[in-house]
This record gives structure tokens, sequence and C-alpha cells, in this order.
């Protein structure tokens, strides 16, 4: 059994037109469907499946739930098991409780943020097809995101009173959901409190992330773009549509991605994320970043975190 | 069990000296080990394992054999009994046989290539550690590629005679092996024959691939870059060294990457291969290229086949 | 007195709908007029005069007239006198004589190609203007060309007659038209026969050039990217337009800069030229390449002529 | 007469090895002389002439003066004359007063900032030279700039006095040394107040620019790269050599160029800024920024000035 790669994001926004004018115009994903309570579902244009992210409207904006598709529907049951022999409860949701998705299990990360597994969803193949495809469609517009890439999910950490949600997260993904650890970020007088972590369910440096911070919160999600040059490309439409953008292009140490980080209209925080990095592998060492360094690791040119890095976030 | 990856090819190579000019000058790698035979042993500066490429004296060009890593030793056991319930030989040779590697399993392709399988190889870490590390090390040299990313081999394949190698190794590599098939080319009047395959036991377009042809071969071994830009500076280094370039850079239709193709001193093939292409995954639809687009598939601006694309190989 | 660049090309086109098409779809031209003959103007979307291409229906393809702006209309006067001084006829064309542009001196480099310089033609500004500009516009569409950068021309050179219109020509560019010399190729028993020649009359590395073949003709005319990446995107484009691609993505060693070498419809070569190359300023040395190295200074990556370099053009 | 480019900056360091660190190992530039009073003259690889940095030792950063090299001995002469009619004080020192360099003219801007005009410099050469060149040279270290490419010097500016050294200096740039106005920040109630300006004396969007603050001074000199994968890489050579980046990789959106602003140790702002922008011209409409979209000007992607841009130089 395994996990195969982050299914969709349902995020919570405060206007939905802005919303989807802020995922279509400036992202360049597409609408895809739009259910009768007025969620609407989007997918980036390399993206085979229905739909990455569901827009919901809410009085707040952040994560309503995470979710991962398995390989096969077998794997839920062994999942459920496992799941609930880790101490975790699991409810199942029958397929269609989302559009288009089949069976799902339901349950919380230690950290408190509801992830979903599934095996199943529509299938409606990417913009240039399976058959003589061209490398990329017409019609390309705004960023042009490839896919949704990951997630980093901020998680309660008080070394003070010794809560570290960050490592139990962490450990449940390993130990249950079968992801490696990638890199990790150690701090304390002994380097021993595992601070944040990047896991990978696949060869990419993370399929999801873990922060420590003081409430758990969705820090931000991850869309993919090609190279450098696409990074360049997304930050001059973020300026023509007035993003706000809180970190401007520059390399992450960790992962060695090439990133921005901007806000959707209702403060979610979005990244592109450029570039392979490197190909993560179970044998290939995990990478260590220590205090003293952790603002080189997130931010690789200005080898300093700015503060809306750990204050800001939905 | 799983497959992890290509973990290196032995390059018979016709002059050693002017072998070790080039993967070390050229491509940039840095060799690691010098046995008692005169073989020398490369690796990439981005690979933690000892070596990526071994080099053979040899009075003819080619390849004697490629090996892949296995994750687990007990995966040995495992992929010995099911190869030899498949119907092939497996000979299993005790760690050491190879510097650095732990026992391998030895048998041949449906195509006749020596395939090797092992699970250990003395790790050196990346030339950039993994504490903190920069993104790329002071120092790069040559083109400076990454890793060794995958091999094409060339199969024989008769429509007359309804030999096709390419199809039963593609079906060995996913049946027995656990890969899966990604990309093919289909010809013949029917469009039923599999003229070629990519094939992934990761997330990238192909660890291994397969192409029809007159007789069994290496078509060529490939190196990874991160960009398009890499790709331009590796023309640079080739025709600063006077490299023979077979193909200069330009995208493939097939896996989306940026190729240069290439010969080494002895006449074996290079590729540096830049770029992801896209993250491939078990449940993207296989891409399919028709015979009228072969061309289209192999060389994406060109669109049409360059003839020493299946008349040259070694 | 000064030329400031290259102002228009006057192509002829075999059948004009195929051609606008191209010129619009693929490069990403615009039309800006068309005339009560059938002629269609187009500029690129950085450009700020009405056109700097002009398509003409005709039996044969090939350029019509190339045409330089100068810098100020008195010294069409200053021109007029110098060219007539050097011996070459000069015919002065009435304001409106082509739409848009004022009047014009008409005549015939020693080559044989038609030349007008003008100093007016009417403004129309660039696709993001002069107040507050985005660095690019929306609606960017095909290659999405930035402007006209310069043409090749082919001129008779005959080592065994002595005939040498490549030299007679560009002394004419330097002596009369204050031109300077950037680069050229020198070939011969005694390496002293002018075989090509690259010049400027602002910072670019060639704003016109010269090189020598059996007949006088169009060698290519080139449209300005901005970069390696916007060739890649280029070469995408033609792709999927079928163009037919006479050189892929290529460095020139002359100049440094990146090629597409392709046709339009009707046979005519054109070139997407990337990157600044370098800045050529007067006292900057000639660069000089010799017969030996005449396919490394023309493509440094295969480092040699292809035949249809000097034998196809129109 | 005409000024061809600027010729080198001298430039005041408060520690001699650590500025020649800076400039040698983390820009890339070479040593090409040192004379008896410990200064160090240094240039780019891509330059021709002997230097164009020189470094002096002093007790205070900044800059002691910026010299542009006209195109003739005679035009010195000329430029003297026309100098005083405007009525700036010049000086003629002797050739030799500085090594490799012949007579050269000492005045003052209207801003106070001493400027320089030469004819003579030694010529040294390219480092890839000029016959079959190659188009970058081995041995390529640090940020590997290509030349230096233009300064911004801070003119007081006090509009409740009714000082604006920012105007003077422009008018004294375009009416005596004939360069035209590219681009300009214009603020006030009545947007008649020219706060910024770039000008050419080539086709580059800025051969110098001055910006108003409340004393003059050395606000930044740039260094020029060829594209945004160049800066990239410049800002990763930055972060591996500790250096004090203020801001990272982005667009301007005054001269479209991608730009990196950072310090030398002892506090003088350097750029690197690649792309060509675009080509500037005569005849291409002045740019104008208005107050409102005056962060947008100089920072395209963050759209709002940081406080340091004009509270912190030398």
């Amino acid at each position: 059994m395994s996990v195969l790669r982050i299914g969709h994001i349902n995020l919570r926004v405060l206007d939905m037109d802005e919303a989807v004018n802020h995922y279509e115009k400036v992202l360049g994903m597409d609408v895809t469907h739009r259910d009768d309570e007025g969620n609407v579902y989007l997918k980036g244009w390399d993206e085979w499946d229905k739909y990455s992210v569901i827009l919901s409207q809410a009085e707040k904006a952040g994560m309503n739930h995470i979710a991962y598709k398995v390989n096969a529907d077998t794997d839920l049951d062994a999942y459920k098991q496992s799941i609930q022999d880790y101490g975790i409860e699991v409810e199942e949701l029958p397929a269609g409780s989302l559009p288009a998705v089949g069976r799902m299990l339901k349950f919380n990360l230690p950290s408190g943020h509801e992830m979903r597994l599934y095996a199943e969803k529509e299938f409606v193949g990417t913009a240039v097809g399976s058959v003589n495809p061209d490398p990329w469609p017409d019609g390309l517009h705004g960023c042009g995101v490839h896919w949704l890439d990951h997630a980093l999910l901020m998680c309660e950490l008080n070394p003070e009173t010794g809560v570290n949600k960050v490592a139990e997260s962490t450990n449940f993904m390993i130990d249950v959901l079968g992801f490696y650890l990638v890199e990790q970020v150690m701090v304390g007088p002994d380097g021993d409190i595992q601070a944040a972590t990047w896991l990978s369910c696949s060869n990419t440096p993370h399929d999801i992330a873990f922060v420590g911070g003081p409430v758990m919160g969705l820090h931000h999600c991850a869309f993919f773009l090609d190279s450098w040059d696409d990074v360049l490309k997304a930050a001059d439409v973020m300026s023509k549509n007035r993003v706000k953008i809180d970190v401007t292009p520059q390399r992450h140490g960790i992962t060695r991605g090439y990133t921005i980080y901007f806000f959707d209209p209702s403060g979610n925080r979005n990244e592109t994320f450029g570039g392979l990095g490197y190909l993560a592998q179970p044998d290939r060492p995990v990478t260590t970043w220590t205090e003293d360094e952790l603002g080189t690791g997130i931010f690789y040119h200005t080898r300093e975190l700015v503060e809306s890095f750990t204050t800001v976030y939905t």
C-alpha cells in the first residue's frame, strides 16, 4: 500500500469571486466544477484528476482539510486499520461525499489538521492529452501552475511544555502512511527538538511539511512551476494583478527550490515552487538544518527569517 | 520490495585516459576509485553512493552491464525468486565482486542486456553534505552533471519476424521488477507494435527506456541537469572541449526534457537531460506516440528523426 | 548625423494569408495597417513606430527593400550628398510614398540590395506605453518577438574573379553611413578575403550583416527575444505551428547570440535572436573568425556549417 | 564628439584586503594593477580596457570619482570648452595621472559628484580575445560579472527649498555631454518635480542615473550579468560568501532589469544588473513614473520602496 501524492486541499475563503479570480487568473488554474453549496473546484493544466483545490466560502480563512490519493482502493482498508492501531480515530465517508471522489478516510493528524485519503477521483486528463501531446497547452494563462505540489502545516510547538506536534505528526506520516523524512530543522540547546520537517511519499523533496509555531494552522500550499524563469514570470503576473507578495523570488536552502510566497485575497499563503531541487530517495541521507542556520535553510539568499514567516498564517 | 533507481552503468571505452578526461572534464564527474584491473569509477557531485559510472578498457565500445539499486538487501532474495520464476537465469555475485558494492543479482534482460541488482553501495555523501548544505558545491566543473539519470537500451525489433525485444523487456520490467509504463511509441499498420517504451520505478519520466532497432546495444546513458540554461552551458562546454555533438539542445516531445546527445571519445552516446519534464505517477495515463508523430516525440523542434538516432549506437 | 536602427523590411510573400498568419500567430507581431494594394504592415509589441515589417504579395519570395531610420530629417540631406559623393545614385521619395513614413532616400548598396533611409514614421507607442509601464504586455502571443533586430544580406563573392560585394557593402556602410565593424570572417589562402561582416550603428553586435555567396539575396531577417528561455518557448511555438525550422536553438559564436533559423511559408528565412550577446562599442576590438573556425563562428555548438546556410535563401 | 560609456569608478574602502576579496571572489573581477599608494585596479572578464574599478583605502566609504570614456582625444578639447561654457570649472589632468590612462578632464557635476572624462586607457583585451573567441572564458569565478554597467548617484533634492540637483545634473548630462533621457520619476503635487532620472549615451537603458535624497552620495554601482539565471547564480554566490544582500533578485519596473542590491564590506552598495531590458533610443519616448507608482518602478514585484533604498548609501 502506498500514498501517491497530495490530491487536493480545501481552502476557506472570505469572498468567493475574488478567490476564484485569484486561482484562475493569477495562478492560472481552471474551474472544473461548482457544487450546490457554492464550493468551487479547480485544477492545474498538468493534472489529470478532476480537481486539486476546493474553495469554500467561510468567515475565516484557512484550510478545512488536506487529502492524499492512495494507489488502490484496497489500500484504504489497510490504512484504516493502521491509523486506528496508531490510536487515531478514523471515519469512512462514502463515495460521493465529495464530488467525483470515491470513498474517503477522514481523520486528524496528531497536530489536529484534518486529513483525508482516497483512491478514486474522476479522471479528466491533462490539458495536453495523452496522445502525441505538446509539452504545454495553448491558452496558458496567469502563472500557468502545473499542479498542487505540497502544503506546509503549522503545528503547535512549545519547548517549555514539551508539546511538539511537528515531531508527532512526522512520526505518524512515517510510521503509518509510509512517508520518509527528507529534511528537518533541529533546534534547542541540545539540537534535539525537531522544529520542522519535510516528508516525501515520492521522489520530490516534500509532499507534506510541518513547522512549529504557537497554534496549528495552514502555513501555505504550493503550486509547481518548472523553472526560475517561470518564477520570474509568475512574480510579474502577480505584480500586474496587485497580488500581495510576502517573499519575492528566492531560493530555499531547504529543498533547493525557487519560491515566491504570496497571499490569496482571503489571506491564505500560496507558494509557487519552481525547480526539481533534487531527487529525493529513501536512502538519501536526511538533510539537517541547525538552529543557527535556520534562516539560511528557509531563505537561502537573505539567510534570515522574515517575521511574517512564523507569525502570519491561516 | 522495490527498485530505487539506476545505480551505475559499466561502459567499455577504447582509450582510458581520453575517457576519464571526458567524464571528468566535460561531464564534470569525479573519479572516486580505480581498481587493479584499471577500471575507473566516477560519481556526480549530487550522488551519495560511491560511483555511478564504471569505465572499462575494451576493444569495442558499449555497455557491459547496467545496475539498479533496490531498497533493501532482503529484496534481492525476493527478486531472485521472481526473476527465476519468470524463466530467466539469475546468478548471485558475492559482496565485493564490484568494489564497494554488496551482493548482486546478475541476469540478462529478454533483450540480452546484462542487468544487475544490488542493495548496498558504500556511502560517500554528496559534494554539499547533509548539514546546512549549499544548493551546489564550490568547484563545479565542466557540465556539472548531478547524477546518472537513465539509459536507453536498443533492443532487437523485427516486425517481419515478429521479434520484439522492446515489448518483452518492457513486460519483464513491469511484471518482475515493478516498474510502470510512462510513455510508448506504437507503430505498424495497426499501431499495435510497441517500438519504444519509457519506464519508471520512481516519479521521473524514465528510469530506463527501450527502443527497437536491428541489433541490441546501448543507445545512450543520460546525466541530469537542472534547467534549459544548464543545457546551454553544457553545450558551450562541449564546444570548448571539441566534443562531437549528435543533437544540439532541443526539447524531447517524449518526457518534455531538454536534451543534448553527444559522444564520448569511444563513441558511446551520452545525453545531458535537463528539466523535470513532469512528475510521473502510476495513475498518470500512459502517453502514446503514433508512428506519424514519432519524430515529434523524439525531437520536438525538428519533428523528424535524424538518421543517426537509429543507426549509430554501441 | 547618425543612423538609429533598422526601421523596417519589405518582404515578398507568395500567399498573403499564410504570411500574415505566420508573422502574427507564430512570431507574435500585430497588423497595424493594410494598404489598398494589399500590402500588410506589422509591428512587434516593443516597437513604438508604426511598423517594422511590410509584406507584399509577389511571385517570388525575397526582400524588396530594407530601411533604416536616421536621427533627424536634416540628416537625410547630408546622407543624400555623401551617398552621391560615394558614387551611388540616390532617389528621394516624397513623404507618404510609404504609409506613415516621411520622405525617404532610396538607393542600392554596392551589393545591389535596395536600401532606404527615413527620419519620420508615425509614432504609435509600445504595447506597454510610457507611463508606469509593465515590463511586458498582457495578450502576448506566439513567440512574442520584441522588435525587428537586423538582417543578413547575401552578397556576391567570387574569389576567382575578385568580386567581393561583402567588402564593398561593408565599406559603404562604414564610410558613408557611419556604421562600425564588429565582427568579420576572413578566408582565402592569405586570410585576406572578407567573406562576412557584422556591423553596428548602435551598441548591439549587428544592425546589419553581409555574407558572401553565389548571388545576392536575403539570407534572413531577425527578431529579438530576451533570453535563452524565450528561445526555447519560441521553438515550442514553432513546433506547435508546424513551422519549418532550419537550425534549432543554438548559440552563435559570432555575436554570442541564441538563434533559431526557420522559414516563413514563402521560404524567407527568419531568425529569433536572443540575448544581448555583448555591448558593441566603436573601441571594442573587431572580432575576427578565421576560415578553419568559420563553422564555429556561425554555429558554436555543432562547430560546422549546415549546407543550407549558404545555399538556401531568397 | 560623444561619450562612449562609463569607464571606471573609484571607490573608497575601509579594509583593502576585504574589498579586494569581495570584488575578486564574489563579483568575479580580476586585479590588473596595484599602484604605489596601495590602490587596487580591477576589470571584468568582458572588458578590454585595463580597469573599471579602482579601490582606494579611506576612512569613509563612498565614491571618489566616476569616469566616462569619450570617443576620441579631440573630443576632450570640445568637452572642456562646453563644460566651461556651461559655467562649470574644469581641470585638465595630464596623461598618467591615473595609471594607464591618458589626459583627463576633471570637474564636478551640479550635484557635486566628481566626474572625469578621458579618451585613452591601456587596452588589454577581454578574457576570450578577439580571434575565434569562446562566448565565455574558462576560469570564470564568483558572479562572473561582465563589466561595470552604470552608477546611480544620490543628489540633493529638497522640494521645500527648491533645490533639485537631480534636475540640474540631468540637464548638464543632456545639454553638455550629449546623453539623452530614458526614464524619469516625477513627484510633487503637480507631478513636476524630477526626482530621479535614467540617462543613456548608448543604447542601454542607463549609463548613469540620479536619484534625489537628503545629501549627495553614491547610491550604487552596477555590474552586468546576462540573464535572470545568472542573477540566481550570483545570489547563490553571495550567500555562500555571506554577503549582505539589501534586495534579493527582483525585477526593476524602471529599465525592466533584473537586480540584486548588496553591499561590499565597506558598505558601498553594489548591484548585479541582468538582462538588456530594452534597446534605448533617442526617439523612444521617455518613460515616466508617477509618484504613486514609484515603488513599482523601483521594485516591480513588491511594488513598494524599502526604507534602505533612500536612507542607506555612501
